[in-house]
């Protein structure tokens, strides 16, 4: 019932660091709008950007104990994603605790649940993603799992999974898939940079991708006078 | 069903920039506590005050193709207000959109419904107001219409209607009410200049404004002893 | 059914000093985790930090009469703590009302309703921790009662009481607690002190607090292959 | 600032009736899915099913002023709509009320807000839908208007629009497609009873409306073994 | 810190009996529009009307051992009234504690969290009001209190006060105000039951509490032609 | 990207009526307070209770096309498991899809989304489990894929998993564990059974469990007089 798995995949740290300049957006449209986790999951500052290997953590309701076994289990490189069996918002993550994984070169956390001590925090950048800031306390008596598939808002996460998070939340990319959706993300982000340009010297994306004839066909209208509008 | 209107008045710029200076509280309390958009619609940056002229755009859930054929409607001075058919929170504003608007003058989005690559948004300090910021992407397969009476965040806004906002939220003016309400709103900011200074001195607001007769006729009632209290 | 009190034990200011470079989070663990306002009360800008004696506020739903009653209750080092009647998210405190406690040395406002003019606010340094930024206004029609028992955000406050406020929310400690929780919170933030330098340089809280027997009695598992997870 | 109009065009009697056999979801198709009330707006018992012109009720929050007024401008057939300025989830009708208006002959309340005293209500079967259940009173200090505009849980309803309302909720339809939409309803109805009919009998929608050629072009695919999926 | 009360005095059964006639609305509005807990608290089938005298249990989240050492505390009349020290839905009451409650002659539970194997309590009759209907378990390691004063959904509720419970909600009264209270409801109610003839003979309230005047003085207008509306 | 599996292993018949007798609580608790769905996934009507073999789907936000692909995988037993790739509470699930299904011998629906039709579902008492009820239409532009690994309201499920679902909501068991879970909910239920007769009569759960000394030693105390209170 409590199982601490050691020996899984990662993904390559040399994936990793060139995921670390791609926006969250690109990358869930690069898997086809999917691995994206609930909005609620949001930045506890603004600016953070982050990029890493998985080290899932189920929690119980209201206790982080489980959280104290996984910072052994992390390296360099990792993020830590935790969710609790059922919703509850107390902080299970703090000062204390982010200093231990800043020490063990974790990057980040990713929580469905609450945060605290948040102004420290923001002073040593430690970046979380917490869908609530709560300075709620939590016991230690119920242990979870480390490194077994998790659910954390929505989606699922495997151990080893490459996590990605900015300000406009957090996605997951299977570790197989990691290698093949960066190439599209980097395509994506490419192919945007030209047509950046093109916006910023006032063409329209009506033009610039030949939208007009598909609305026209859907029955786009135009009227000079509102009183023909249906 | 799918219409975009391209003949109606705007605000005159002229009175748009007079509001620019005037808070979203006023210019609600100046038009008797009215058309204020539901709270939940929230900017992404503080500081942010803008005035504008409404280009409306109503969008199905989860599709933004009817915003690329509004944004060839604005024009300088002009403020996008977009609201989806049904609740939907996916992320219907992004960068290569806040670009081409910016292009074209566009002051700012009000959308009732997700943002994102609010990173980058930040940085140009392009203004959104939105219901969430969510990576969450959109299809382009329905369309709605631009330009028609639009109700966003609980409030009707007919294209030209003056929109202001600021970190406390939006509020809309009916075009023909825009002068009318814009006295109103100068003649009660320079009324709380003075009673600010007032107040700052250590003046009272129950001497400022005579509360106390009124409230002792209501009952009030001062107690030396807790005990007496009922 | 309007009262105020004006008759009751403040906590000592030399003991609100001590409080303000203390965290939230640990005068709630200081007191077994009890105190804390429910989390949806949020600062209006982040790295405020205050601790102050209670001068509590009932108001009607959308009525801030009382508030302009309190404001004469209050000396320096009171912090205004104000709570509706019913669930209300109006914007009851603003600029002009901020201004007059700002000048009568109130050290913030706890507000489990709406707060507006946050621009403003946050220019002034005035911290105001609200459940709503919103410029919906308010009617002066209906009073309540100052400085008796008040529930706010799920917590029973005393006039007298003290409110602590940072990033992480709202804590109260009942009057007659305060010097004894005082001393708790010191002696907590001294250990974590020393457990945060052993933290950083790469101790593992498993060793520090001894939590490895307890977990392994608990049943905790380590396993070299997921294949052998149940 | 507090208008009663009393002289607008109702949508005929012999046109509500025909709609009341019809389902609000049918209704909601056959303006092309728009006019669909928010789905917080719930019925206080199951079963009701009704189809009323519409009397339009703005109410300040928390003050029920205006429905005492507008019960008087309501005859046989009509529903009453009720919409308070901002948020507001206290208790507006009540048995009182709800008798007042069964004695005039209308057919039920829509109210973005909260109801009460909903055990006699469910005895006299007076149907209310509302977006919350609760006895918190309201005053009566500050009014609204009746039979204006109104947007009430995010759609725009005008005096003599027809308000069709069920178990899956509320739907406006704009009194001067009434008639429109009331055969293109039925139609909708009468198709489907006979696909009903097919489908009871073991066919299948892939088949009946031909969605298989549509769904391969759309790149649909069919494993036998998982092992192949992406 | 897990203190269990003992001595204490209850409501007297006579008082409670009479009020168990009475409506929440009614209660809530005789002691001023105060006393009622927040709307979430739903009962978990429709119909019940019950009031009792208070025990108050406070249980730590997700935890539901204090429950357990209260059953033991509560005789025949008692409600038991139950808040977790933070917000948690977990399902803390179910079929068994109903049964071994029932079997005291408690009269029914209110929760400001979760309940679960309702249709078994739905079929014993066995009211629960709860903020919640969810099946997740409790663990019991960590203990509360039992009838101390006690915060639920918003409300201070002591041991031995008068709780009301029906299809509106929940309200409680103060021990020491439940005589004084119950005269007011009832007075109210018979004021009410003359009323509700006059309306159901077709009178309106305008004329009945006359409001005419009053609202005439607070400018309400009456229009003929919507043209002349502001 | 829209991917049909049709070989799986289905849980055996035999298992799943067994488990059709046992409710969700008790399931949940068997596998350790694990599996259990969100609880905003609500019974449209009270009184169902259900058992099946999960079909998988999953659906684009605002479209059920893939829907109408997966009823012709179903067979008798199944229960039909939706969920969005994003939040959306459209209604996916209405009249027509449900008598397909009846008509193929599915047990219920089971989806993260909105549901309509549902006085006519009542009628014939298709059983459906919903996090909304709303007649919001979809359009059928998008497919997602069937019987491919879903997370649903938190959970992850597998075509073939039991889906068991009661009035307290809806509990998934991984197909490979079906056999054990059920032995383990079979003899809880056994002991609740006996247990429930001994409270009935009387007896404390306090003593009946033995939690008296454990309580005692955690530092349950018993007061006479709630001055000695802390």
């Amino acid at each position: 019932m409590a199982v601490v798995v050691r020996t899984y995949a990662r993904t390559e740290q040399s994936i990793l660091d060139r995921y670390a300049g791609i926006g969250v957006a690109t990358v869930h449209e690069a898997q086809n709008r999917t691995g994206l986790l609930a909005p609620r999951v949001r930045p506890i500052f603004d600016g953070a950007h982050i990029a890493g290997s998985a080290v899932t953590v189920s929690v119980a309701p209201g206790d982080n104990s489980t959280i104290h076994v996984a910072v052994e289990e992390c390296r360099p490189g990792d993020v830590l994603v935790v969710s609790p069996f059922a919703p509850s918002d107390a902080g299970y993550i703090g000062e204390l605790i982010a200093i231990a994984l800043q020490a063990r070169g974790v990057r980040g956390v990713i929580i469905d649940a609450g945060c605290r001590d948040v102004q420290i925090l923001r002073t040593i950048r430690f970046p979380v993603w917490a869908s609530a800031i709560n300075a709620f306390g939590t016991v230690k008596e119920t242990l979870g799992d480390v490194n077994r598939p998790l659910v954390c808002a929505g989606q699922l996460i495997n151990p080893g999974d490459v996590v990605v998070a900015d300000d406009d939340g957090v996605v997951v990319v299977p570790r197989l898939e990691a290698s093949a959706v960066l190439e599209v993300s980097i395509a994506r982000d490419d192919r945007e940079a030209a047509v950046r340009q093109r916006y910023a010297a006032g063409e329209l994306s009506l033009d610039v991708s030949n939208m007009r004839e598909k609305f026209a066909q859907k029955g786009l209208t135009y009227l000079d006078d509102e009183a023909d509008a249906p």
